[in-house]
């Protein structure tokens, strides 16, 4: 930070101390913005340098980050996204997830790039944000209430029917380990159980209001992107818009790689129960986008009695109907539904509730847990009535639910050395509803990521084995779903870095910029010249902290492993007798440490790695851990 | 070379076998050209994949590529580049040279990319390139003759005084280490001894002519921006137009490292005798250009009795007058001037005459040459009369100039181990005209370049220690000359890949094109969607060869060391009292390895390295060898 640039781009960064019910105003030069971008690279940034190494998730020593990106609210289809950072609950290790909708672009029109959350308030309270002002608010009558009504209740009380509001649920209150934060009612900050560290900072919400026109050092060259952007979307995301997410189900079932019954199978006999046109043929209402998005592709349903799901919590996506439905077993649409509704009223990930569920299924099933664990729940798979049960209890932390709220991986401890096998998580953090048997790349991913199994921030293979794919990272070839090789690691490293880069900037997975597009548009808003080599280093420093971060921790390359039912063979299905080679793997993520730069026992960047991301502050906190890089 | 893109950009390349005085046709599929994109990178490519480790570099084991870049002969400024590579002579390592002129456009308007020549003749030939013919002629009457006689005497038999000519001088024909390989008698592929392998293969000349005007996939889009450059050009390049490369040598001498007496002085008292303004003041008579380019940055110098310095073979650049003059203490610039000529007949690199003179003023002056080993000359620093003599009797190799024909570092062997203090040369190639003592970067890229000390794809501190010259490779803040740092080794990395780079497409490294610019260009020429990303890993890739080559003949890290003199400080002027820290170099040389992905002992890139470099068949080559990487 030592470049002052007068008139080039900068802006406010907000720290609320909620122990000394402070706030302050930091305002960091130009080139904090051009090396961190926002999203996962701000988290980095803050919690390298400020958490000290060690301390517990859930006590005021953690800090909760909400951070918009240089994108975020720049009038454009993807940018209504925003993310949130902490030492995670659930794993210890880095913490980020990012989230849609309208809260994000709504703080950086109030003037506001990020808010830096610290300490613990003595009781309950909510932020409330008004432009510039930053007002620290009673919230006992909000506590324990579900998340619609808080939003509801704080429109009204502030009187204005525009604020948009990020809050943690009642399961975040309880400090359920995979609860997270959502704003806008139903668009997630899912994963890494932050809803339990707002929860543990009797934070119960983040209202915001802005009248701040963003600005723009090109308003003409952002538009004619924008423009140009719509219409791709128009021609392209058409089954997005039509089936939302859940367009995914019927195809990745048809690979065998819908993950099924504890990830036992890659296919479900009622997939046509639960597919997108099946949603969109029965339960949808109405579709609903994101800031400045005309994707359309979040759902809004409606069931009658004995389900009541309301239109105020969307519908479910593709995660949440694979990890309440397939994964469970449950092929009843409605009960997916009502369970989503259950979580995004309460705060919590569908997709750690499903594979944690899942994984107690797969307990019940073997006699690890039992009807007395479960308080006479028969939690067969396929029972959609103790699906819906078992996600309520955990919410509540009531029954076999307060086992099951602190994720599948601790609950298995608890459960006996036993129920590890069943326990479809890495790092500690439950795998999201994607089958690295038959795509490999994402299963490297899956081990390398610093949140533990994640899909935000993976390679997707099936998308990226095309070189048109490909070329604007550099790479003229790519490299079939299911080859495990150095190529592969290339690949995936590359794609990898990018999608660090595209969740700093911050900009939405679906939208199809290429890499030139997105270029222009951080020129067009920032007024910098820039390129891909530029950004896709913005991503590769993103990564590089949160590696770090989690060396710090103690995690190392023996923490990057996957669960070794991957290593296992489907029974039947397309990748029948194909199973993922372990020795290949072991080999993957070994090319992928000295491909990346990182020390290989530790499996963080080297000193060098670090220098050459202009990251030489990072030697200095890694080697006061007493760590050698 | 897996994808066929019918229609995409490709071209041909014609392989000469000497030995049997056959030629074959090969045309590489499209994704080659995108790979290795000509020049240095086809030097690596070749090389590496069809020398056997370990043969004499004069044998007819070596090849010699010429080879052209994508942008070579595109119609903008700085496009009339084209390279020669072969295993060194000099060094036993990666030889590798650029030359401008006209000579490589010729070549691409005859319809070829490069010409692969093998074994050796058993009589001096020459070959006759008309469109797509390629003819061996005999050579006998050209043999011996020098340079501007050749090419002359070849336009008149030929019947076309716009044919293009590059040969080897009689110096190359008597395997001179020193000699270097020319193009239109006055633009010289100088370093690394390549015009030895050339005589070594009997091979006089390569005379070219061609009527195919470039093929351009979008020719307003590059002519345009070869107006755009020609504009900067114009506001920019004034000096060097004015003064030609010799505009630098006041500049160098005020910032204290203008080479000097051997480099143990970094100022020489006689300066202005030898400057910029001196020589367009005194003996210049006209100004030349190369290819499409409107610098003008050539010298034509005319020196009368007893000089006798003709217009043909032009005038001496920075190189030589620093090489001949101030190096040796010559402050006579017509000596210099009829030295450089004599170089350019000879068929002669400037730097490594110099500067293996000056080693031998330096051995003389202490002892180690008497008059009895230079046949009664006195080899005295400043014996400008004595300077002219040597360089006429290295090209000969009669007398001394037998024994400094091996280059410095032989001849030091030859001499005794006490001369090797005196001999300025890394990896046994000579040091050029820029001192690291003021610009450190500079060091780190002698020790670790793979030609030996080499400046074409150098950095060059004082030109990147501005943020603007560096935002393009992707770095937000400079470093200063002096700074030895990992910040430092990071510009250098990025600066020097894209070097490679620069010598692969090929272009000019005076001409100030932005790294958009150049993606412009490349798409405008190709056809491609490119990005900086993209060809900087191109430069890389091409330098990662280079190293694997060297690996395998032998080269290690602990080759890539700086004569200890360049670790002493100067008595006086501006650096006094500021040596470059030996230990500071050492830990940046680590330091990059790390950076670069290298294997620390070894000094070459790691197998991880290679496949994210594409280049998976090197690991195989170089495993062959029996290297572990």
């Amino acid at each position: 930070m030592t470049t002052k640039t007068p008139g080039g781009y900068c802006g406010k960064i907000l720290r609320v101390n909620l122990s000394t019910l402070k706030t302050a105003v930091e305002e960091p030069e130009e080139i904090f913005y051009r090396l961190y971008f926002g999203g996962s690279g701000f988290t980095g940034y803050y919690l390298l340098k400020e958490l000290k190494p060690g301390i517990d998730p859930l006590s005021p020593e953690n800090k909760l980050i909400f951070s918009t990106g240089i994108l975020t609210s720049v009038p454009t289809a993807g940018s209504g996204r925003n993310g949130a950072g902490a030492k995670s609950p659930l794993t210890g290790a880095w913490g980020d997830a990012q989230a849609g909708g309208f809260w994000g672009a709504e703080l950086k029109r109030a003037g506001w790039d990020a808010i830096i959350v610290e300490g613990k308030a003595d009781k309950p309270v909510y932020l409330w944000i008004k432009d510039t002002k930053a007002e620290i608010r009673d919230a006992a009558h909000l506590w324990g209430r579900l998340t619609a009504d808080v939003e509801r209740q704080i429109r009204e009380e502030l009187g204005d029917d525009k604020i948009r509001v990020a809050q943690t649920g009642p399961a975040g209150e309880k400090l359920v380990r995979i609860a997270g934060i959502v704003n806008d009612i139903n668009r997630y900050y899912g994963r890494c159980g932050l809803g339990a560290v707002m929860g543990s900072k009797m934070l119960k919400a983040i209202a915001v209001r802005g009248h701040k026109p963003v600005k723009l050092a090109d308003k003409d060259k952002v538009l004619s992107l924008s423009r140009q952007i719509a219409g791709v979307v128009k021609q392209r995301l058409g089954q997005f818009t039509q089936y939302g997410t859940a367009a995914g189900v019927l195809g990745l079932n048809t690979m065998g790689i819908l993950p099924t019954r504890n990830f036992q199978q890659g296919q479900f006999e009622k997939v046509e129960e639960i597919s997108g046109p099946k949603l969109t043929e029965t339960l949808l209402v109405a579709r609903d986008n994101c800031y400045a998005c005309g994707v359309n592709c979040k759902r809004v349903v409606e069931v009658g009695a004995p389900y009541n799901v309301e239109r105020a919590y969307g519908g479910p996506e593709y995660e949440s109907i694979a990890a309440l439905g397939s994964l469970c077993g449950v092929g009843d649409l409605k009960a997916i539904c009502q369970a989503n509704q259950t979580c995004n009223a309460n705060g919590m990930d569908t997709i750690s509730v499903g594979t944690t569920i899942a994984f107690a299924m797969e307990c019940f099933e073997n006699g690890l847990l039992t009807r007395e664990d479960t308080g006479g729940i028969d939690l067969s798979f396929g029972n959609a009535e103790a699906m819906m049960q078992v996600v309520e209890l955990i919410a509540k932390r009531e029954g076999i639910g307060d086992l099951l709220a602190e994720g599948n991986h601790r609950a298995a401890k608890k459960i006996g050395q036993n129920a590890m096998q069943y326990a479809m998580q890495i790092k500690g953090q439950e795998l999201p509803m994607h089958e690295p048997r038959g795509k490999v790349g994402l299963g490297i991913g899956y081990a390398l990521s610093p949140t533990g199994a994640d899909h935000c921030h993976n390679m997707h293979d099936t998308e990226f084995q095309r070189p048109a794919a490909l070329q604007g990272l550099g790479i003229l070839e790519g490299v079939p779903p299911l080859e495990l090789s150095a190529a592969k690691v290339r690949v995936y490293r590359a794609v990898v870095n990018w999608q660090h880069f595209r969740n700093s900037a911050i900009l939405c997975n679906f939208l199809p910029y290429r890499q030139r597009q997105v270029v222009e548009l951080i020129e067009g808003a920032t007024g910098w010249t820039t390129n891909v080599l530029e950004l896709i280093k913005v991503g590769e420093r993103a990564l590089a902290m949160a590696r770090a971060f989690n060396a710090r921790e103690g995690f190392t390359a023996k923490d990057d492993v996957l669960p070794d039912r991957l290593y296992t063979t489907f029974s039947d299905g397309p990748l029948k007798d194909q199973p993922i080679c372990k020795d290949d793997m072991q080999e993957a993520l070994k090319t992928y440490y000295a491909m990346a730069g990182y020390e290989p026992e530790l499996g963080a960047p080297t000193a060098a790695k670090l220098h050459e991301l202009d990251l030489g502050w990072v030697v200095d906190e890694i080697e006061k851990a007493g760590l050698k890089i």
